[in-house]
């Protein structure tokens, strides 16, 4: 897949010498995209087996939402409030349901089941339930109060921004710290870890961040394509912020929690699409609600419209059913998968005037 | 019980010699239902024991559900729409709350505590989940919308449609053929089988057909004196629809869970309650939507009022917990059964006139 | 913390000779409430020492929340509904999420893990769940019919109302006769025992009865400086009735939850936290609505305003993620906390004259 690289230094030539081809940057960009996440899942399998799995998997988690957390910056700092509110519930709907549902499909057509650490997935789902309440309550506070309250808004979404990252440290702290013992999974078979070694922990970190940049870059050329190329195709912004922005962000994720699961190691699988999802909505969202408002050009709320909502809270209901009971097949891919897809359609089918 | 099987012919003189006496009709055409659904869920059990409690509660469950397909269809052509989605969501809802906890209560009585397969009854709670979600969302897209969008609306759930009948043959392959024995529950003590030895499969079979034909049969009948016998009791269509023609049409279920669970055989019981109510979200349901588009008078769409939204999810809420840890007793019907009767009673004080 | 005792006097004193120092005596009676509460704890912990986990759990619950009622019906007396509501709602979601959340934090922090009964403790979580629904059903009829069915509301709340207490009823047959082992803990370890003697169970009753009659007294004095001292600071008085008077009535299942945590006891914890907001929900709100149209002055419906609607209902499905598996740990209660802090924040800056 490494030819892919090529279209690198294409879609950096086409954004300068040809930034009206809009679809054109935008499909250049993407499949650009595709070998660097690659590389970066590579990359950090082999860091993730230096660092054991539970750190592994968080290293995982952070170096995908490193991407989401750029985009989404020059987004806001654009006024884009509503494709960074897409993007963030799109990551999160996006990390349970088409992630983990891929791995879980993929990993179930190899092995009959597989089992992971129940206490550690289920752990990561109530942390998921209380990021979803947490998402919640501002837009219920929006709709109970009115448009009147913008202040109230902005004073409660820092205050709730607040209260995440303390929680989302102290969670750091559990699974790192206290209680790493129930995000070890089980470990791949001797044998298959025997004809590929872990690279030196220097070199795996080297590819990682020369990918992660890269990556970054791309993703920018990226953003700047999609709103035109989706007005070309008759897609409200909503749909490409939860479904396009969100996929390609969290296709280094995607890449490595297939493979994850496919090769016998669901715990990593887990703990890459769960924890993913965690962190956008503990880190990511409060951090981009704190640093607009330092770099304006107005305060974000953390009030996301009705259907973002919704999703969020579907998604999270299914995640505690499927990943509370310790085992996966390929069925629970398929529920995953299917969740995803129709909510995908509803979107899809939303006109871009409606309200969301 | 038999001599209630004299009703049939009543039921059948009375629609054609007195049209017009639809209390009386409803009455005896419920009451000839009766014998039919004991002989249809005595058949189906000795079919199921000789096909395996998998492919036999599967069996259970769709011809159960073949009796509510054919009242759905004949009540669709003539345009009744409130009329199908509250059969469908009371069908649901019912199997759930009504069957399920009818059997864990009445087990639970004779057995301190009863051991289920939890993987199988967690299985069909996702499933169940997975349809809440792929039911909420055209009323949703319905509400975000506003009533202008009726075509796309349609688009959305012929999508949607689509996408449930293939996880449904997903799912059937999964229960039939990849992970079967999850399916397979604790068996009958062998005395009681040795005094009640299962028929041959081609009698169980021709006793089952013949007891469906006329139950099917007494269902149209009966269907077409429910309207009129609910207003002149002031009972709302909705309420008729889902706490009436549901009972009914799931009375075939009801008696073989119960049945079952009495005899210790709480895995056939669970197979039949849920596994009815995941035929009729992801089978029914759909087929019917389709159905609608061919046989008209209008297309069918799969945006529920916002009352049956409401029952769906919060029936599904609740399985997912009673199903989840494998063993039932006494408490858990009673559980079941109470959410029931206060989903009955809010329906019941509804008036007709409101919006629902 | 005995000399705390002094401010019931003052309280007293207050209330008669300077009624118009709603603060002082705000003050005061708080601080007089905390020392009983801690002695009435130590009384039902020994108390429930001599009649076992499970009675003993039920019995600190009966306890606990025989303040609230009194506290309650004072109000309803008054015509304050909203409050009554909102000190329901609020000891529902603080039984859950502060005691539990302090008692899994307190004891996290001195046991690694610890585990419960998790059949129990599911047998509840079902039960909240149960409860719940019947809680919101009343609001969505009132949402779809209007203000116009206030009569057939309070029918609907009536029938609501008895079926509740009829499940009540069953719940305690099933947890103190049929299935009682269910409830039984994890005892204390005997040494901690050696050096704390039971006292005897009548000490224990007057002991524990006199500190609740005195509870009962300084709890209606600061009823009555509540809405006042809420005035001066600017708070709704919805917001009071959640999370001031709920943190009150409660500080007796608080101090003894947390104290058994610690102890290692963490089934008579859970007992106390989920029984109490069990007893709450079937017990403690359908007698003040029945009691309602006794001693009037208005007939009190169920249904609740949107906000405590949506509040109980998270808790409810976050508090069936945290008690379904059976174990605790310190994440647990900050989970738990940091959803109460969330919940707090929002109705904190709900202005007094939002819809609530």
């Amino acid at each position: 897949m490494n030819w892919l690289l090529l279209f690198v230094p294409v879609a950096v030539g086409l954004e300068h010498f040809a930034p009206e081809r809009h679809l054109l940057i935008f499909l250049v960009s993407s499949l650009a995209i595709l070998p660097l996440a690659a590389w970066m899942g590579r990359a950090t399998e082999h860091l993730a087996e230096r660092l054991g799995e539970g750190p592994g998997g968080l290293l995982n988690a952070t170096f995908g939402n490193a991407a989401e957390l750029i985009i989404a910056i020059a987004a806001m700092r654009a006024g884009l409030h509503d494709v960074v509110k897409a993007s963030i519930a799109g990551s999160i709907v996006g990390n349970i349901l088409l992630v983990l549902g891929a791995a879980m499909l993929a990993g179930g057509i190899i092995h009959r089941e597989q089992r992971f650490n129940a206490t550690g997935a289920r752990a990561q789902a109530v942390m998921l339930t209380l990021a979803a309440i947490a998402l919640i309550l501002p837009a219920a506070y929006r709709s109970a109060v009115g448009a009147g309250a913008a202040q109230a808004l902005v004073l409660l979404s820092v205050s709730i921004s607040i209260v995440l990252l303390l929680v989302y440290g102290l969670y750091l702290a559990f699974t790192l710290v206290t209680h790493s013992s129930l995000f070890l999974g089980s470990h791949a078979p001797a044998d298959e870890k025997a004809h590929s070694p872990p690279w030196p922990a220097p070199r795996a970190a080297l590819v990682l961040g020369a990918a992660t940049a890269v990556i970054a870059w791309m993703s920018e050329i990226l953003v700047g394509s999609i709103q035109p190329t989706a007005r070309a195709f008759g897609l409200s912004s909503t749909f490409v912020g939860v479904f396009v922005v969100a996929i390609l962000g969290n296709a280094a994720e995607h890449a490595t929690a297939v493979t994850a699961a496919m090769k016998g190691r669901m715990d990593l699988s887990l703990s890459i699409a769960i924890g993913s999802s965690v962190q956008v909505a503990l880190f990511v969202a409060p951090v981009l609600m704190l640093v607009s408002l330092v770099l304006g050009p107005a305060p974000m709320d953390l009030a996301f419209p009705a259907g973002l909502v919704l999703i969020m809270l579907l998604s999270v209901l299914i995640t505690g059913q499927v990943a509370g009971d310790g085992r996966s097949d390929w069925l629970k891919g398929i529920q995953l998968l299917a969740v995803y897809v129709v909510l995908g359609l509803t979107f899809f089918f939303l006109p871009d005037t409606a309200p969301r």
